[in-house]
């Protein structure tokens, strides 16, 4: 007789939904039972925007980060799914880069494509509390709390599938004197509106996407300067008049800010940019992915399987670094629904096969030397695993486009969305946009259906 | 053979090191094993002052909210221990309203001033993730993990004390369009320097201490205006120009605020002073208080032993709203403590006694009229609570104070600060200051200690 499985998805956002998706499009004779539990009220994960900041309305952590005039940093192009591509979804060509509320609606598509609505399977404004892993029985318990009722709950499931992300819980260094600052300092994770900022004068701690973005944004909505300030290396791009890089903030004395070229300046806001935490408290020790960000974790099959514990019943959607986005969380997602369902040939392999295959990805990882070759393991990475699942996205093309949007950025980084790209699938090429990213203060779906030529 | 008492203390502020304190002081023959839980790197609970908001270095819910220029908003000696007075800890007489760096000072004072070294018993950086209480063993586990190492632990203790406060996790209500407002939104949690707010629009949502203090901290650090908005009641203080109060918001569109007396105006932030929510998520639902605030809790003995499970071995510490503070957390503390080692005469009572003790207390509770009627109720509380253990901390001599201190605000709420009480224990009367609290810009101890006639 073979065992009841009882799968349950942490997190409804494009992880967990691609999950539920594929989960809900299996045969019904492997299809295992699915319980999703999602904190936030609805689905969409970090692409609910949302007015809080800091802890939510039941006091815990605010899981969104979007600010109102995100507009999407990749071409789209290099998200799309094979099987509901941006055509199918908009019934029209649109420009390459899409501000959030219009990718939002293109995941929210997605996710009522299909014949089930997925929401039956899903207990909103529910956290989980405790995912603790059974040796004897070979199966979780986890506790999660429904926040609106303030009632707990105990479950038993076979597998669990940890897909909360990554870039939700930020990471807060501390620089010599930020205690007696005089004036805002905050985490871009709590970056709500750029016209906040107008007429003042900005750090911004970070040397990546969030810290060129939100550079860019504040800029464009009246920022008075805006000095980056990096540890590794800066971003380099050619920064319109009133964005500056300096090295790293050594100290802060009142509103100066002292840099490690020994230049000072006086500043109103600091910002920082300082990424993420692998956050998974509910999770037991031997099962918590403790890593910083990386393109492949350590200790993990096809970079979902979790081998620290948990008998290989254990699993993480989206937890690198990531360049393809959606279409990675989906190749992850279908691999492992399949793998839970049993519908993968080959396997499971044995714990030692797994652990030579994530030791070749880790030792290729380890000798990465830039962004572009990241783009090439990724591509790779997922073609791996595409072959397995034969879910096919292509993805050495959409890494040809990944290898020139990054060469776009260099070129113009204040014009880069004004480029256009060619979808892999539908061979629709992107119409160009009416009025660039940088004259455009409507950043609705609506306004940006109009904008084209 | 008696039982080994083993006590689990979450928290190591006020309430939690008022409880360590009298444990430390305790004979030995009857001192429990003790361990202390406390999430940040030091104690001192919301006397601790943090450049952080939102979430804290590990990525937990910042306790803090403390900001600046806080000075106490209420007279010192309402707040002073009967064994370790204000004279005892500066040795010199000191204004009665002091900045929130003086009051730390002394609580510190308090806590190091034992033979033993507290910290000892404290695991700091802990936070406790998960209190279930076994029935058939009548005891707790304990689930905690060391946030700086990553690694949890599972602990097994005779009684819990819960010393988490109630200040910590931020209230915050929905009004119509604030996810379009275009300025700052943040609720007075996160509120840290009032120099941020110079020349700006502010919109105060609330009508008690935090709403009060901010629209004045911010008047006089330079805000431009301040519309405080309220719910039941205005404040109806004679506020200085620059600060009004208006019924409630009724919605937001761009920067336009709209209030229920059909009125509007243009503001650049708004700040909730819309209090805090009884959080404990660590709790299983069966032992956790989910209340309002208020006087005095529900389901509780002495305010302070939980009777809705538990087995009589869980309390809670300052639960209730509050005009004693400290030396209201001092008697309940002890109280508890020496309810714990058995050395309270005529306790424990049986479940029946308790609750017909806690349904006095609700029902007047629930015929409380007015502020003044609240602080006579705590002052009687106390007393009720103090004669058990022989604690006498005079409480009607302060709640005489509360009543003077309540009177001094509604004649001038700008100077209120001004005021001098005597010390109902050293019998000192405090010096006035030399230049009142709306005058001074520098609010650290050393100045206040030179700020007297």
């Amino acid at each position: 007789m073979s065992e009841r499985k009882r799968v349950c998805i942490i997190g409804a956002g494009p992880c967990g939904m691609a999950a539920l998706c594929h989960f809900s499009q299996a045969a019904s004779d492997v299809r295992p039972e699915v319980v999703c539990y999602e904190k936030q009220a609805t689905w969409g994960g970090l692409w609910n925007f949302t007015w809080l900041t800091g802890t939510d309305e039941f006091g815990e952590p605010c899981h969104g980060g979007q600010y109102k005039h995100l507009w999407s940093n990749g071409p789209k192009e290099c998200l799309e799914f094979p099987d509901y591509t941006f055509n199918d979804h908009f019934q029209c060509p649109i420009p390459s880069f899409p501000p959030r509320d219009a990718l939002r609606d293109y995941l929210e598509g997605r996710w009522t494509n299909g014949d089930e609505d997925l929401r039956k399977y899903i207990k909103f404004t529910t956290v989980v509390r405790s995912v603790v892993y059974n040796d004897a029985s070979q199966n979780f318990t986890v506790v999660s709390t429904d926040l609106q009722a303030g009632v707990s709950s105990t479950e038993v499931f076979s597998h669990v599938i940890v897909a909360v992300g990554i870039f939700n819980v930020p990471n807060k260094p501390y620089f010599d004197g930020i205690e007696k600052f005089e004036g805002r300092i905050m985490h871009s994770h709590d970056f709500r509106d750029a016209k906040e900022f107008k007429g003042q004068r900005l750090l911004v701690v970070g040397a990546s996407y969030s810290a060129e973005d939100l550079a860019l944004q504040c800029l464009k909505f009246g920022a008075k300067s805006v000095i980056c300030t990096w540890r590794t290396k800066p971003m380099s791009f050619k920064w319109p008049i009133g964005i500056e890089e300096r090295p790293l903030l050594q100290q802060l004395d009142n509103n100066m800010a002292y840099f490690k070229d020994g230049s000072s300046a006086e500043v109103d806001v600091i910002i920082l940019c300082t990424g993420y935490r692998y956050a998974f408290p509910f999770l037991e020790d031997r099962l918590r992915l403790q890593s910083r960000l990386t393109m492949y974790p350590d200790n993990m099959y096809k970079a979902t399987l979790w081998l620290g514990g948990g008998g290989g019943r254990l699993f993480y959607l989206g937890v690198e670094d990531q360049y393809f986005t959606f279409t990675m969380f989906e190749t992850e997602a279908l691999w492992c629904c399949r793998y839970i369902m049993g519908t993968i040939s080959g396997e499971p392999k044995s714990e030692a096969e797994m652990r030579a295959d994530a030791d070749k990805w880790v030792s290729r990882r380890n000798g990465l030397k830039s962004p572009n070759d990241d783009i090439d393991f990724q591509a790779d990475f997922i073609a791996d695993m595409s072959s397995a699942v034969g879910y096919n996205p292509e993805e050495q093309k959409v890494a040809d486009m990944l290898h020139k949007w990054k060469r776009d950025k260099v070129v113009d980084i204040v014009s880069y969305r004004a480029q256009s790209f060619r979808s892999v699938f539908s061979g629709i090429e992107a119409p160009l946009l009416k009025h660039r990213w940088w004259k455009v203060f409507d950043d609705s779906k609506d306004a940006f259906l109009k904008n084209t030529e």
